[in-house]
Parts: structure tokens; sequence; C-alpha cells
């Protein structure tokens, strides 16, 4: 069994949206944030993995929503590196309420970068270790995703400075503020997501211009989406939703 | 003397712009956040204010910062509703580190918004008794901001659905983000700034174009900014800046 790692947290209203619930990127953020900690505390941080020419990059989130948390709501966020094989990294991370429901499960794909070379390195068993994580052979895939067959529509968006991150390129959770806002705020009010899932194909960078196209099924109340730039798929998502009650 | 009211906060990554140091919107959210917290504990929550038919509005903040704070930094935030008088209410905030150094300074200018009329009303007693703040007859004036003379440039937005608070106009920190998103990321990263005053003259609402102006003198290190939406000056802003170490 992998080690597992939890931090309580408290959300403040400016994590949320005009409806009082926890922001779709902030979930992701503050998630992200704790596999960060983990792994600090483990000995392995990010400023390790970068001593030894290393980073983490981020392929895919799949996301299963049962309940999104509220402002002043106090969560308790956990997560494990489940398993890995040569090439990728599986963490499942947690959600849950102060009562210990569950409020959203998160699954995601690592792989280790080399960031001189700029291409994927395996991962080696001096920094996976320290996680427990059990190794398995076969290449686990994330949901499937979907693409757009006709786009309903895009937004026009233009990298901003804060978009960036500490790797110099657009944070994973940035692409589902352009994804999200790519629908209606009519929509969104009456909308919550009850599955999500996004792959990340290609970075984007400070000062790009990206495309969020989307198409919206409201009957099946499925929304299949792609961020375009420079003429190429950056991510592709796929969001089941349901009506709020 | 006003009453107080503080809470600790520790700053993940995802607060913090790509050099490691705290978003500028974010240190105006998390400090408007507690005063939020401290007027519900003294019974005044915005629920209630609400049930009265009234709503607090931003006019003006004055920020002094000494020193940006860093991701992972626990950092100590206090506030108290300094003084009022008949139409505005002055609350001034802190940011102290964990060696109890002051790290940032705002005062800011509140009013109470009749919500029906949609116009200013007055700071009754049964609104601000509970703060213990000193009642004062002269209106204080927030730091003088110079208008734009020449703008050296513009940047579009359109208002996003997460941009969009409880009040369902953008929220007063996203204009933050616009002001300081229209300089070079190059300027940014080599620069921070030591004194920030915005004043908020007209709401901006979901869907909205705005646009970004600025003028930077990089010898004096002033920039000066102006918002406009739909033809009209929604904020304004200067920027005082030194160079990073």
């Amino acid at each position: 069994m992998a080690k597992q790692y939890s931090e309580k947290h408290q959300i403040p209203y400016y994590e949320c949206d005009t409806t009082q619930f926890l922001k779709i990127p902030t979930l992701v953020k503050m998630l992200i944030k704790i596999s960060g900690a983990q792994s600090e505390i483990l000995g392995v941080s990010d400023e390790y993995m970068a001593s030894l020419g290393l980073g983490w990059i981020i392929l895919q989130h799949d996301i299963e929503i049962k309940r999104l948390p509220k402002a002043g709501e106090q969560i308790t966020l956990t997560t494990e590196a489940e398993s890995y094989n040569k090439f990728f990294c599986y963490r499942h991370f947690w959600i849950h309420d102060e009562k210990g429901e569950e409020c959203a499960f998160m699954s995601t794909t690592f792989a280790v970068m080399d960031m001189k070379e700029r291409k994927m390195g395996s991962v080696d068993e001096e920094i996976i270790a320290p996680f427990e994580s059990e190794k398995i052979k076969r290449i686990k895939r994330g949901e499937k995703i979907y693409p757009i067959e006709t786009s309903m529509g895009e937004k026009e968006y233009t990298v901003r400075y804060y978009d960036i991150d500490l790797n110099k390129h657009v944070n994973n959770a940035v692409y589902l503020d352009w994804v999200i806002d790519s629908l209606d705020a009519k929509f969104l009010m009456s909308h919550t997501p009850k599955k999500i899932a996004i792959k990340f194909n290609k970075e984007v960078l400070y000062g790009d211009k990206v495309f969020s196209q989307f198409e919206l099924d409201e009957e099946a109340k499925v929304s299949k989406h792609g961020i375009v730039s420079k003429g190429e798929l950056s991510a592709e998502a796929n969001i089941y939703w349901h009506s709020k009650d």
C-alpha cells in the first residue's frame, strides 16, 4: 500500500464561484499542491528532482465529483502515489468533507521529464521508492476523451503573466479555466460537473493565444472541449454534467 | 480602539506567481476575506446586511508592501474597522510574517450600498457598533491617483464566469489582475510593487469587454493604469515599483 498524505483546508470565498461552489481549477490546484507537499516530506521535492535535471509533467486528470464543496467548508485533501511503471506514475487524490464523506476523487497520470532534453525520461527507483507505490507492468489508460465533432463556439484567451507557473509554462489547472469559461454563465449557474477528464498534449507559453472550443449536448449533459494554440490541439476535455437541485 | 481580528494562512504555490511571490490580486482577496470573517463573528455578516437590503462596496485600496511573502510562508492577516463617518468606513489590514515583521499594510474605503435603489446608503449605528470603530466627522481621502496622460498600450479582456462574485459583478481583486497583466512579463519578473493605489468608479459585469491601459515610467518606476469598459473609466490605479534584488 502506497503511503498516504493528508492536509486540511478551509475554503475561502475567493476560491468559489458566484454560486459559492469551489472553482474547478482551484480544486485541481489544491490537490496538486498536496502531492508536492508529500514529495517534499519524503525527500524527493521538486527542487531535488530539478537537481537531477528532472521534473514531473501531468498528462491527464480524471475527476469524479460527488458533491462540490462550498465556501467556508473544512475539507480534507488526501493523496497517494498509487502505482507506477517504467514511464508513468499514477496518483490518486480524494477530497472528504467534515463528516468524512467523499466529495471528489481524482486520478492523475504523471510522467518524468528530462528538463534539458525536453523529452520523457523513465521513472527511476531513486525518485519513486519513498512513496512505496506498487510497481506494475501495464500501461493504464485514463478515461477515453471524445473529440469535438462540430465546434459550437470558441472564446479566445491570451496567456497571462499569472497563468505561468514555476516551470515557465501555463499551469495545468489554467486549461480548466478556459474550458469552463467557454460555456455560458446561465448553463454554469444551473449545472455542476459530475465527471471531468482532461488530457494535456502540448505546453502553452506566456503571451500565446489560445482558442477554447466546445460542443455541448444539453440533452445528454455532456460537453466536449478543445484548447487550440498555434494551430495545434494543446488539451482536450470531456465534462459530464447534472442539473443543480 | 477598534476590535482587531486575525487569521493565520499558509501560502500555497498556486497563490504565487512564476517567481514564487504572492500574487497581488490574491493578497487583496485574502485580506477582504478576513474582514468578512470578522463581520460574521460580530453578528453583522453579509447575509445580515443583505436582510436589511444593504451591502458593502469597496471604493479604494491603498496598499504598502514592504516585502511580498513567498510560497510556503505562514503569514498572519489582521484587520480592524478603524474609523467611520456618515458615508464611509475605513478599514486597516496588515500582513505579518512568522517573525512578526510587517510585510504589507492596506487601507480600504468602504461604503454602504442600498441594494434595491442601487445607491449609496449611510453607515448606521446598527451595522457599525459591533466593530467599536472611532466615529469621525471628516472625509478621509485615499492616496491621490494620477491619471494616464499618454497610454503606452492596452490589453483587452472579457469578463469570465469565475471573475464574478456573490454580488454578481466583477470582484474588486480581478481589476488588479488586469492592471498587472497589462505590463510585460520581463518587467514583472524583475520588479516588485512597493505601493499600490486603486480606485473603483463603476462596476463591470459578466461578458463585458474591458481594456486595461497603462503608462510606465521605467526611470521613476511608476505605472499608471486605467480600466475602461463601455467607454467609461471603471477603475484607475498607480503602482510604485522597485527592482528585485
